[in-house]
């Protein structure tokens, strides 16, 4: 990947996305449910560029959305209607219902509350709604609390017997129809025992459902599938297959899989410049272009990024690297040996390809960052630098109005 | 506050600012100076939406600004050139030339690299360039991690010495003239002590510096007065004025000090609508409509912000507030006492006017919120809620090009 090049013919700081990576990881996971009905739907949270979506829509893919902005998303990217799932704890009236209009693979109920209002919004339209239920099996899925979301403290899904109740009712309902049933514990999963585990638990009350005449057609075990940041070392697509595959031996379901981070996370890298060098006492700040309204993960998260100074060696010291947004919480990395650098260098904060872009924001009246993808050797923009006309445009209209 | 109709009116998430109880801040804090020579300007990344500017504007505040985006708004909304001070720790050559052609008061430099550039700049453009120099103190603010910034492992400012050493390099150039010193410690500061530490040590510095007839104007003590979210009790304005007053005794000097969230964090309520009521065991969760896109500070900082359900009372029970986005860190309040709540209830998240909106992003595809001023007992809107073309127009064109 040639960054000066990049930098220099679309600026910085700047997302580049390595489509050729983003292909190969969804070929092999696909691959590695060969012989097994299986959809991989790529989870739009974690890169949702219309461009990357249609990458993985050119290859097959379905789509895991969380809004309906998301499904909106999947749609224009060219995923079709019956590969797209709609999952989150709190869907609007008016999302549903536009869901059921799109016609959409199925809605994946986290409440009863929510059930209800399914049902309601399909008896409005005369169309019964495709739905599954997210059963929280509650198991730690031992990942970072802000993403664990498998045990009973979490917002997400109903517990097992509640679960059962809701399939029975659904069952009954002329408005439902209960297609599928899922289950997620959490992101960034490197153990696959609590997935074994939950898969288990989810399966069996799968057979028990399906003993029931309950007609499932889809066991989505969620995505989670941890990527190396640092030093992890995450289990494989083929054991991960194996594992789910196992759990629902014997049933005829399709495979549903949502990978966002594996399929993105390492294929991208944010590209930043450096601007100043500075010390305090005996503490080195590299100060660049970038700021956490690019990449909020490490303040978030306190997520590790790997950074890497472009073309330069020599001089080793250990040294923060931080951005322009007043707050100590603006840095992509702490105390890490980089080479000495100068104005104008490259530094290249890897595996930024999923929860990037998407989790960026206008703090500080910082323009968001351009998006490039990377394919065959060729580079292209997939999404415009922001322009302060963009930021103010909405303002300036209401100001002038009230003048 | 009548949060039924503005909700009906402008929709949900909504925030509200109240700019009767922000220009009654402003005025406290102004007059608490009464007397001295003071320039109150706003900080503008607590929030920027160009009316709530404009209101401060009127008023006769300057502004804080900490990217040259922010310099935009500023001259925009109304505030006067001379009033507009540029901070932070990494600016690019194009904001600092910005900065000199709109001719602002001053630029505050945070490190010798800086102030390199800006001498250059000015010198290229045969301007010369008013500054200070931000001292860091090396003052524990006792204030989260995230917000300290007076400390040496901190990325702000320079030592004392070498501030001393940039002020004498400053003076022998043609096209630096340094006019202000400016320190800030930290964030929601609620402790005096020590600010006046900082100040003293601060003010000691100026007058060596002016010893050496080096002819500061402005001694710009920073932000980070704090405000009550929960039971903190923050010192007074006429208590901070005093102390800042205090340790600049007989030294002419204009005081500049850089309020922003005590200005608007309590005139700014985040008004959300409840989704769904939902019970895990023996655990309740009241999902809204509003989320961590919207409002991140509870997930970034593990913030408090007092939830008010409106209208309801009765039915109290232990309660998480969350919202529709697929993180548990998606949260606006834990375990808090809620009275039983219906689909459709509205909850005000209090003490949101600051960094609410300017640190909201579009995760998950969620459109960011709309915001009302209310003033004298009118309302209106000071910034549209996005729509999904908003968000997609950049990327769909991109798209289409590439098919």
């Amino acid at each position: 990947m040639d960054y000066r090049l990049l930098a220099d013919r679309y600026g910085t700081p700047l997302y580049i996305y390595d489509f050729d990576y983003m292909t190969s990881r969804y070929e092999t996971l696909k691959n590695a449910f060969e012989g097994k009905k299986s959809l991989v739907a790529f989870a739009l949270k974690a890169n949702s560029n219309l461009s990357v979506i249609a990458r993985f829509a050119a290859l097959g893919a379905g789509a895991d959305c969380v809004s309906y902005g998301e499904v909106k998303r999947a749609l224009i990217a060219g995923v079709p209607k019956y590969k797209i799932i709609f999952s989150g704890v709190g869907k609007r009236d008016d999302e549903i219902t536009g869901a059921l209009n799109d016609d959409i693979l199925f809605i994946n109920c986290e409440s009863e509350a929510e059930l209800d209002r399914v049902e309601a919004i399909a008896q409005s339209l005369a169309k019964p709604a495709r739905i599954s239920v997210r059963v929280n099996p509650e198991i730690d899925a031992k990942t970072h609390p802000y993403i664990s979301t498998g045990l009973k403290e979490n917002k997400f899904g109903v517990d097992i017997p509640t679960a059962k109740r809701l399939y029975i009712r659904a069952k009954n309902s002329p408005w439902l129809e209960p297609v599928g049933i899922h289950f997620h514990i959490g992101s960034q999963l490197t153990d696959l025992t609590p997935i074994a585990e939950a898969a288990d638990k989810v399966a069996e009350l799968a057979r028990s459902l399906i003993a029931l005449e309950i007609d499932l057609k889809f066991f989505d075990a969620g995505g989670g599938i941890g990527v190396t940041y640092k030093d992890e070392t995450p289990f494989t697509p083929s054991q991960y297959a194996k594992t789910i595959a196992q759990a629902i031996n014997g049933l005829d379901l399709t495979i549903v899989c949502e990978p966002g981070r594996f399929l993105t996370a390492g294929g991208g890298v944010f590209l930043t410049r450096v601007l100043y060098e500075k010390r305090m006492g005996d503490k080195r700040f590299t100060v660049v272009d970038g700021a956490m309204n690019d990449l909020v993960r490490p303040a978030l998260y306190n997520a590790y990024h790997r950074v890497e100074a472009i073309g330069k060696s020599g001089g080793e010291s250990l040294c923060d690297v931080v951005g322009p947004v007043c707050e100590s919480s603006d840095f992509f990395a702490k105390n890490i040996s980089l080479p000495s650098v100068d104005r104008g260098d490259l530094l290249a904060v890897h595996t930024a390809g999923a929860y990037g872009f998407t989790m960026s924001s206008n703090f500080n009246t910082r323009r968001r960052a351009a998006e490039v993808a990377v394919e065959n050797g060729a580079d292209r923009l997939i999404r415009e630098r922001e322009t302060y006309d963009d930021l103010l445009a909405s303002e300036v209209k209401l100001l002038n109005a009230a003048r």
